[in-house]
């Protein structure tokens, strides 16, 4: 599967099987996410993996609303780190450049859990506050995403995309 | 080349031969970027692609420091476009979701390139306001990263990254 085919067959997954996910899965998970591109490599991220089904359950409603959320293999909760970027950038590292980071990592996941058959979903809009509380997050850290990742329980098709020409602006000149 | 070799191909490259890029490699670009997960597919990004010596030039070092950086092909300007998601989510989602999508954008393009055998750099550090000014980016925009691209002028060594178990905690239990 080239980069464009593992592009395409990642979409966001919102259900899940009953099928559990091995140790070795989760690594291979964790070693993608790792290996995203990241300011200054100090790699300002932190990972809570969350597995069982009362801990997952714990999630719904009051961190997380949608009753699917429950039927997930496993929850990584991505926290930002940003102790080295705030100290040498200021606001700037930890509100920026931790927040891409990050997300850069879920990225990377995301695609290793679709050439892996797994699917996902980015899950930005939960309760910090009650997430930060329920997994004991230091305040050195902030959770930014919640994401669930499981066998798919159906097919997903991929939503469109604008035409490119609608987000792209040209400027200068090939000479 | 499956995921893990190209995740693995992937590193930051500072300094780009002369080669420039054809129009269909610079769209191959922005088609892996958008295609990106997203926040609602709303789709909460601007693209812009600067080309040609004089106006990449223009960049150093006002906008950024780096000599090199004018060695590149194309430089593509990332900017959120948080219209519709600060509507629906206020402050989080023009300071949190657009930021998260745009990085996920800039993840795929850089990986596309390394599959197309170019380098690529996330470049977080650069003057954002004099940005503005130089591409007339308007005021519901916001340039977040510069992302050089071109053919590296050499191999660069893959930085290594922290073992795993210093960036992730284990919460719940498997039943």
């Amino acid at each position: 599967m080239n980069f464009h085919e593992l592009m395409n067959k990642r979409r966001s997954v919102r259900g899940f099987t009953e099928r559990r996910l091995t140790d070795d899965e989760i690594t291979k998970l964790l070693e993608a996410a790792t290996a995203a591109p990241n300011a200054c490599n100090y790699q300002s991220w932190h990972f809570y993996v969350v597995r069982g089904r009362e801990k997952i359950n714990g999630f719904v409603p009051k961190i997380y609303r949608g009753e699917w959320f429950r039927s997930a293999a496993v929850v990584f909760v991505v926290c930002t780190d940003a102790g080295q970027l705030e100290a040498r950038f200021g606001g700037r590292g930890a509100d920026l450049f931790a927040i891409q980071d990050t997300a850069c990592a879920i990225d990377h996941l995301m695609l290793m859990a679709a050439e892996m058959g797994l699917g996902s979903c980015f899950v930005g809009a939960f309760d910090e506050d009650e997430c930060r509380r329920y997994l004991n997050i230091p305040d050195s850290r902030r959770p930014v995403a919640l994401v669930p990742v499981g066998e798919p329980a159906a097919d997903t098709p991929k939503r469109p995309r604008k035409p490119i020409n609608e987000v792209v602006t040209f400027a200068g000149e090939e000479e």
